[in-house]
Formats: C-alpha cells, structure tokens, sequence
C-alpha cells in the first residue's frame, strides 16, 4: 500500500525567531509520521525541515528533500535529495507531491506553501503557538473560510493525529 | 526606455464576493497604468484581471495574459497571451514579470502571488476595502513586518501612484 | 483577430560557429514575420534571437523575449521583455507560448526547444544551411518519423511561409 | 555517503516499438544499478521506466518516480513516488535530480530529457540497439561534438559501468 506523504513546511536556519522549542515540536512531528508509516517530504534544508527530517530519519522512516538547487544543499537527514534546479519556485513541489501539510513557524516561503495546498485543496495543519506565519493565520481570519481544509493543532501528536485524518476524508 | 511593468492580481471571474466597485477600481488602475506608460501583467483571465486590461488596453497601453494553459483562455482585453501550460504554477511568472504587484480581494490564488512578491523582495501594493485576501491582509498583521516592501491604498490613483514610486526606489 | 506567434530558436551570441549569413537570415525571418502580421517570441538574448527580434521590430512588429532571470538580459530588439526566473528552463515557455517554431543553427537549448515542440505537436521549421544541430536534423533520420509536422525550408522567406502555413493546418 | 542517483529514460508503454529485448535490458540496467548502490530516477510511467523501477526494486533499491501528475500514475515498481503537477514538464526533474542518465530507444520525451541533461553537462549513455531517438543518435552525427560527456554501450551492465564511472569523473 502506498504510504502518507506529509510534507512539513516551517522556517529555514535563517529565521532566528523560530525557538528551540518549535524545533522540538517540528522533530517529534518527523518522528511521529514516520512511526505511524508516512513520509516526510519537505524543502530539505535547515531549520523546521532539518528538524523534521531528524525526528523522522531516527525514527526509521523515510525522507524527501525537494532542494532548490543542489544535492548538497540537504541536511543530514534527508534520505532522498532531489536536487530541482527551481530554486524557491521548488515549493510548489513540496506540495504537489504531499498529500497533507503541517505548518510550523515560517515566513514567505511557508505562506507560499500554505497558500499551493490551498490551491490544491491538500489539507493544512497549522501548529498553534509556533509564531510567524503559521501563528498570524491561527490568530486572523484569512483561513477562517476554508475551516473544512485547515486545522489548528497544539501539540505534535495532535498535528499528526489530524493531518493523518484529514487525509482519510478526502 | 524599458517599460514599468506591473501586475493586477485578484480573483477571477468564478469569485462571487467581488462587487462591482471593486471590477470598477481594477479598471481604473489598468487605465492609470497605462496612461503613465506602464505595462499591465496579469494571469490574463476574469474577474479582476480583465477589468484592469480592459482599462488599460482602452488607454492605449499593452496588456500581457500569462495564461494557465491555452491562449483561448485570454479574456477580450490581453494584447499579449502567452500560453504557459503551467497551470496554477504560472503564477509565479505573473510576479517574476513584474516589477511591482497591485492586489485586489483575491482568494488562494491571490495570496499565493503576493507571498511569491514577498519571496522576490518586489513591491506590493494592497487596495484596502476590496474584500477578499487583501482586506485581510491590510487588516490582520501578517504583512507587518514587512512594512517597507508593503503600501496599503485606498483609491485607483494612490495604488498606481504607490506602486511607480516603490519600483523606483528599488 | 489573435496574431500568429512565431517562436524563433537558434543559437545565443556565445556560438561562434554561427555565420555572418545565417544572422541574416534570421533577421530576415524576423522581419517577414512582422511583415504578416506575426509576433516574434524568442529566449530574448543575443545571436539568432536577436537578429530576429531586430528584423521583428524594424518592420514594425512586435517581439517577446522570454528570459532566463532579469529583464536587463534582453537584447535591444525586445519590446516585451518577460523575466521568468526559470534559468534555462524557460525553453519550454518559447514553445508554449507559440504557435510554430523556426529554428537555425543552435546547440542543445535549440534541440530541448524543438523536442518541446515534437511533444506539444507545434509545426517545426528547420532553416537548411545554418549549421548547428538544426542541420544535423535537416540530413540525419530523427525527425524522419514527423514528416507532416516537421519542413524543412532553404530561405527565409520560404521557412515564414511554412511556418504560417504548417500554423494554419492545425 | 550520498548515493548515486542515475536516471532511466526511455520510451513509456505507448510505444509499440519497443522489443521485449529492450525492457529486459532496462529491466537489467535498474537491477545492476540497485546492487551497485544507486537509486534509479525516472518518469516513473510504464514501458521502459517500469522495467527498470521493476529491476532495481527486486534488486532491492531505491527507486524514484516523478509523475507528470498524479501517484496513481505510477507503476507498480515506483518505492518513491512524487507527483509533481507538472505534466510533460516534469522531464527536467528527471534530469536535474540525477547525476547520469542512461537512455534507451525512446522518443521526443527521451529526446527533451537527453537534451537537459547536456544543457546540465550530466553524463549520458545511450544504449546501442534499442531503437527509436536512442538509436538514431548513436549512428547519427548530433552528439560527436559532446564525445567527452557521452558514451555509448552495448550492454546492461556496459552501460551501468560508464553511467558510474563518468559520473565519478564530473
């Protein structure tokens, strides 16, 4: 049977915002789509996707990294690096090939990636209490219209939980 | 000398809760680019996108269609349809294309061209009072802290006017 | 009525294999196109592409360059010059976007643009004589198998005639 | 270590010229390159991708699809799938995310995708004998001017040898 393809979607080691605490949170997401059989997808760089894929790849489970450019731009637990050549226009991808997304933290990339699983009617789990994007769309009303499609999370296992269920429905 | 480029972006025609105040100000915009000798860029279809070629296609300016897929799909006022057979993924042309983005109500489709705005560091100009995305973004707080990249406008000439002058200070 | 975009492919200013005489040729393309009323759509750089794009605008017509990243990579013949951000991936838009292709000389962007063309079922134009890998087809066996969607032509004049015409069968 | 990641390109189901020899030569191709440790990269569609996902999977490797749209495009064979949304365009992610691409008769999808790979300066190998764009390559006078970046074999286990081995000399 095929396996869950849950892209998760945050900050990269840039953002200086994003707290130790939120990574935690993102790593045991990874650990937890792993145990329950699915597969990470993401941007594969640093930061919230790092943090994933490490929860993930420890816990056995598979990882994609759609790169911008370069394989060598994967972190270190990225099992499979796929090297685009797109540059930020690789979101897109990290999407397309997910059939669910949870949001951690974030800034314009992660509000790119929600605002495709919008457009293609994926699920979004939006991590309550992360800050940045994700927690500016927890708290407003731009995705107050789409309650069906988006749920708010408050703990890793809840964000999983969801995201697994919300799958199911489709 | 090359040409101002600018993109109208907001929903199509299938969007319901545009008022015809708002069709009527896109228009307005379209015309006043024009008049200045800028260019309109746009996904080239309905709704918002059509009102603001039209103004500006009867002002005497040129107006671009970056299309989904088939030239077909240009609505009576695109002099330039370009076919892209990307999809929703061409969006991300309408905003590489220009150098500054003018947004109206707008749903997913919307945001996704203003967070690739934001990704490109190009200027975005919202049209406060048109509903939509945009209203909740001039609203909420998720632009905020990009408050130098971000104009918010309340008439066709301060959007115009705001978008030439945030291109040149680039 | 909606002008027939033709898409003019061939090798950039950094193919010195190019002669003085096939640039002519293009030109002369170029302005042929113009001349019927055509738009001119190409990588919008140097070489082949803007020996058409000079003809093009010099008959009054207009010329679409669909460039790697920035506008200012356009040659001086462009009148809409479109900034994709795709890098060498914008080949595909060339063809997309028109409605046949020429194409002369050229290395293996040109080739990646006539395979876009062979799979999106465009007419193809081979201008005989120019060199490059558009010979190598001209004489070897690969487009053997298109005959009807594929011409060879032996001037100018005769490669726009084909290309309008093989436009019109479709 | 990172592994290898080699793309299999040629012709899919639809393609009544393919022999029963050939698809067992894929077949082989990806068996060979799972027991070296590579994964095998293709368009993850039937015909020869099948082959060579079904090689290399029952060798126990890793092997990565990219689907012009959706998983349920996959065959059988495909441990990785990722539908990209791209359509016909998702050829260059085949190219961009290998190291070396080895092809097999084929026809303008496996031209486009031999193409990107020389635009990329990635390693090709085309295997002598399977007909199609293949064939006429290996016999026809287009690639001469790459011979540094090009090989040509006239076996399975040839053509992985040369796949590895000019990928270690990039």
């Amino acid at each position: 049977m095929m396996p869950v393809f849950i892209a998760v979607c945050g900050s990269d080691a840039e953002d200086a915002s994003v707290s130790a605490e939120t990574l935690l949170t993102a790593e045991h997401i990874g650990a937890l789509i792993a145990q329950r059989g699915g597969v990470v997808v993401c941007g594969g760089r640093g930061g919230i996707m790092e943090a994933a894929c490490k929860g993930a790849s420890q816990a056995g489970g598979l990882t994609i990294g759609l790169l911008p450019n370069n394989k060598d731009e994967a972190n270190a637990f990225v099992t499979v690096p796929l090297a685009t050549g797109l540059g930020m226009q690789r979101n897109v991808l990290v999407v397309s090939t997910a059939d669910a997304v949870i949001a951690l933290a974030g800034r314009w990339g992660t509000l790119n990636e929600i605002s495709y699983a919008m457009i293609q009617h994926k699920p979004v789990v939006l991590m309550a209490g992360t800050g940045g994007c994700v927690d500016e769309l927890v708290t407003g009303h731009l995705m107050k219209p789409a309650a069906a499609q988006v749920a708010v999370a408050t703990s890793a296992a809840d964000a999983v939980e969801k995201a697994f269920a919300l799958c199911q429905k489709q």
